[in-house]
């Protein structure tokens, strides 16, 4: 009897306090998900009298966001509020409560607890940070009906997987101006994501002034890059956020943009450097055998890393092929001088002495995963990139150097420039079952999402970046058993929503470019296709990285559609469950909808954008409406199945860079139809 | 014979030469329309190899303006060019010539020519600031057909009519980021306007860092405020764009914010000044009768004009009623000592000083209109902003001043806040029939439309400043017979989607306001009755200004709608179209639209935002109903004449802060179903 109390309280416990599929799941659009959420008999109704307090401990973090929450809560139900500030005392209807100011740092307790009764909410945390992290899961709590907004009775304690959770991005092949990056930084606090990793040079440019050495910025960033007074801007606005900012400076590859500006410091004299205009790997690359090298890097960290407080330092070190390594006689004498057998051992000479330089000027060494050479030593901090399709297994030099010794973070299964679905990031587990001891788990620090830029403006980057990177913040903060597919896409499409809310452009600058493409027509046509078109995956947009310049076009259809395309999804489950049960109406009205599609494109005035599409709109037109009619009638002759098959040959076919990716329902509809209402 | 010839002439040059109703006025949409334009027979086809040089002589006006115009040209044609920057040669395809660089001031020639050949394009002007203008006309010929884009064969000659084309936006009501004010300043530039009046302080805030008064910043901004690197920033920005700068500090009166701050600078003692968080006009007003009010005001000065290179500094002035003054015995005696009979003898002696000071410190005074007293010297510029609205003539007290010596600059008729038609703005003609010498005449140096913010957020101040004010700059830049308004509405939707390419939200953020509304719904039902509502104009809204509050909510159904609600307009002319001509398929279609949409409506699920609308939205559809079923069968009954008209006076009542714009039409299709259509 006791034995069944203690499995009943199991369930009960497993149903309300953050496991797997918790039914509260279904109800409540919280994302990350939190640690361990149950209801209470109460619900606290938000009127014009809700004030929100801040306690008398200054904090500017719980200031501002308990000053954005008010704006975000009047914004989203229209509350005209009598008090448009937080109050410096304990006596807010909504009170926050906190023990210290975060030294922002991997230690940091990002822990809190939200308890909401009907007239009082209360957040409580050890840290600031802790709180701000509560203020937007409360946030996400907010809710209606049709005569009042209301947050309901739950209680929430909560607290992260990993203690890094990170958003990469690359503003060497596309700049984004700092209001891009202040409205994503934003978008990141709400998900509760703490580092933004800068990625500042690469060998499409520089981005920073430097005053030591001004050729940086004169001659290699086309005039776009970050002042100084910008940058602490930047890092000040995340340090308010809780976010802290790693700043990297990628050598020795990856340096054209450095050597246009300083060929002195090149691996090939009279090479003319120039800055980079198309994608790939490219041979310039620092002489790691002069010392003016050295010189160089020292004086320049010592300029940037007082404007970079964070104790870690990326140096990149990816990605160095050595060639002009190996056409430089000079080097390889040196090599041989100094007993370097490889060009590894050279390139780990040279991490070696810029981590002796760093650790001079108070700063961890972070280098990609090139630099875990056995001669690096466990001080530094690995960045987990390569995987499957680098020949590697999967996160998998994620685990040998916390294995090694090395504190370390990952990024491969998270390259969100590589445009694969949500489904495929959320369902990555940075630890999986490998079973490791304390300390090597300690190592394991989180993980991060890079947003390579090369195929990236400041007019798809919200498109790009979310709302997968939501679903990513999630793996990196709740529990591995939070992974239900069908449960975070419908939290999801709710934060998606919201992150629209907070400024993030990826809903809106969708219509911005089919009205672009369409000279300001009627995009309704336009927008139906992009729901079930994608971008090509995994680089196969920019073949060779010689497509696309940094200045070439990036407002195409392709830039319109984004990783997930939503109605595809959708159909896909439709099909799947007419497959399974009969029943037909949401293919019958996509099919409709489809079919119908083509007639509204048509008459769009043509220009050369559009008219790259009629194709594809023609063919889907015609496979949709004969195949409405095998559905409608139940009935299919051998000749519209040869029809359908041979037009869905051409409909897989990439056009203008994007896939129509229903075809394998299409597929399947066909394959149906043929066996189930042929010759009936 | 000759005589004839001479008649002919004429015409040929009044339709190709820049005058009135030009008939290339309907071929091509540039705005502002230039002062001459002929076609010529030639076709400039777009393609990869395009090129554009900016000549050997340096401007960074020039660079800067041909590098956006290849991004803008990539973007509007999907041009993969082979080349991303302007070569720095005379022998680009697209060749860019000019004589010297300007110095911004008033007396800067903006004039340039085009010239369009088939296989090369030639844009020549006295400055650089002319050449960009060029530019800008350039951008706005390019031109497509199914298979190209291209530039047609034209040769333009271009010059200004006004110096002086501003537009002023209030960044103390509502603060307005950094990025909005440069994306507004790109607009401007495209639409050729040369002057940002930068409206810095008001009751509601000061939104500069002062290094001399921090408490300016620190107590009276809410932390809202640009640092002088930021000011810098914005200044060198539109610089480049050809704009000059016109700081505005408000003083004597709407000066709340300045004595939060600093309140022994006040008119009373142990008044409790406080940031003001309503609209409208205050009592806190700076004593003029104290030494140290003019200290704070010089050394204040001293800081900030470095800042500021332009000639002349805006003072305010305005609606100072002096209640303060009057409750002050001290500033009494000071007045009776000093011989000062009136507040306004006090607010011209204070006034006096000020000039004094801005003169030490090579500024021009400027302010509005009220600084025109008989004392004020000549060497002041009054800014005209008052009119029939304030019991004067319209535009009077820019005569006025031209008259009596002043330079002066035209708001009047200009204040796009209060939400009035385009058609309106456009219509104002500053000088009109007024004879003026040609001294006065020169005085008049142009004019600003004034963005002020009591209800402007940055989600939508870009749709009450845009389109409107590009056909506000037309009328600043473009001949005085460049009138007719049917041909500015053709030419001002192109431009207006071009102002989306260039990153402005006017139209975007309109979808982004309803599907906050709907919590992320369809959202199709209420874009229909946002194009046919119009927000309540000339400051009905926020009646005494109480209603809203600076952080009150600015994403209201209100919000969404624009001054100039399109399906409105385009329904006024089809109804009178079917009244004059029987012609009922437009007002039919319309009927139906708008009888069919409260269905869709419906289905929405409702929240409060939602509800407000319902039964606008209800009786609409049935109003709808009833006229479309009448006109279709030229039959009416009495009893639904009667429904439509009482349902109509419901529907004429403002709702959620807007108007069906629409009722005018309804009720002219009402009274004639009623004359013709009644018992047939």
């Amino acid at each position: 009897m006791k034995k069944y109390l203690l499995i009943i309280l199991a369930i009960v416990l497993s149903s309300t306090m953050g496991f797997a599929q918790n039914p509260l799941a279904e109800k409540y659009n919280i994302m990350p998900w939190p640690k361990a959420i149950k209801e209470l008999q109460s619900k606290f109704v938000i009127d014009s009298s809700l004030t929100i307090s801040v306690g008398v401990k200054k904090s500017d973090r719980v200031h501002y966001a308990a000053t954005q929450f008010l704006r975000r809560l009047t914004l989203r139900t229209g509350t005209f509020l009598e008090e448009g500030f937080p109050l410096e005392n304990n006596k807010g209807m909504i009170q926050i409560h906190f023990d210290e100011v975060s030294k922002l740092d991997i230690k940091n307790d990002e822990s809190y607890t939200i308890n909401v009764q009907s007239s009082s909410i209360k957040i409580s945390a050890k840290t600031d940070v802790g709180a701000i992290r509560g203020l937007a899961t409360l946030l996400q709590l907010i809710d209606c009906n049709s005569t009042e907004y209301f947050i309901p009775g739950v209680a929430i304690s909560d607290a992260p997987r990993f203690v890094w959770r990170g958003l990469m991005i690359d503003v060497s092949r596309h700049f984004q101006p700092i209001n891009v990056l202040k409205r994503h930084l934003d978008a990141m606090a709400s998900m509760k994501l703490n580092v933004f990793h800068w990625h500042l040079t690469d060998d499409q440019g520089i981005r920073f002034e430097s005053k030591t050495y001004p050729k940086l910025h004169e001659l290699a960033s086309d005039g776009l890059f970050y002042t100084h007074e910008q940058i602490k801007d930047v890092v000040a606005y995340a340090d308010r956020l809780g976010i802290r900012v790693i700043p990297e400076i990628d050598v020795p590859g990856h340096a054209t943009a450095f050597l246009t500006a300083y060929p002195e410091l090149g691996s090939k004299d009279d090479y003319d450097y120039s800055i980079e205009r198309f994608s790939g790997v490219f041979d310039p690359t620092l002489n790691p055998t002069k010392d003016i090298t050295y010189t160089f890097l020292e004086n320049l960290f010592a300029e940037l890393t007082p404007l970079f407080p964070d104790e870690y330092f990326h140096i990149g070190g990816d990605e160095n092929e050595g060639k002009h390594w190996d056409e430089n006689k000079d080097i390889a004498k040196f090599k041989k001088k100094h007993g370097l057998k490889t060009n590894h051992d050279l390139q780990t000479f040279f991490n070696v002495k810029l981590e002796n330089i760093l650790k001079k000027q108070g700063k961890k060494l972070m280098g990609w995963d090139e630099i875990m050479t056995p001669d690096m030593p466990t001080t530094a901090v690995i960045h987990s990139w390569r995987g499957e399709n680098e020949g590697l297994s999967k996160g998998g030099t994620l685990i040998e150097a916390a294995k090694k010794g090395y504190q370390t973070v990952l990024s491969n299964g998270f390259y969100i420039d590589r445009m694969q679905s949500v489904d495929y990031h959320y369902s990555i587990e940075p630890i999986g079952d490998v079973v490791l001891t304390d300390k090597e788990r300690d190592r394991i620090l989180g993980g991060e999402a890079t947003m390579w830029s090369e195929l990236v403006t400041s007019i798809t980057i919200d498109s790009r970046i979310w709302p997968r990177t939501a679903a990513i913040a999630e793996r990196f903060w709740s529990d591995k058993n939070i992974n239900n597919l069908d449960n975070m896409r419908k939290r999801l499409a709710v934060v998606s929503h919201q992150l629209e809310e907070l400024g993030i452009s990826h809903i809106k600058n969708r219509s911005v470019i089919l009205r672009g493409m369409t000279n300001n027509q009627e995009i309704s046509s336009l927008l139906v296709l992009s729901n079930i078109c994608e971008p090509l995956e995994i680089y196969a947009r920019n073949k060779d990285g010689m497509e696309y310049k940094t200045f070439s076009p990036f407002n195409l259809f392709a830039d319109a559609c984004v990783a997930d395309a939503l109605d595809a999804w959708y159909f896909k489950k439709a099909t799947a469950n007419f497959i399974a049960s009969g029943t037909s109406e949401v293919v019958l009205n996509d099919l409709k909808k489809w079919s119908e599609n083509h007639n509204a494109f048509s008459q769009l005035q043509q220009n050369p954008k559009i008219s790259s599409l009629e194709p594809l709109s023609k063919n889907l037109s015609l496979v949709s409406q004969l195949l409405q009619d095998a559905i409608r009638k139940k009935k299919i002759s051998k000749e519209n199945v040869q029809i359908i098959k041979n037009t869905l040959i051409l409909l897989r076919e990439p056009v203008v860079d994007v896939e129509l990716v229903i075809t394998p329902s299409l597929n399947e509809l066909v394959n149906y139809c043929e066996t189930n209402y042929l010759n009936r």
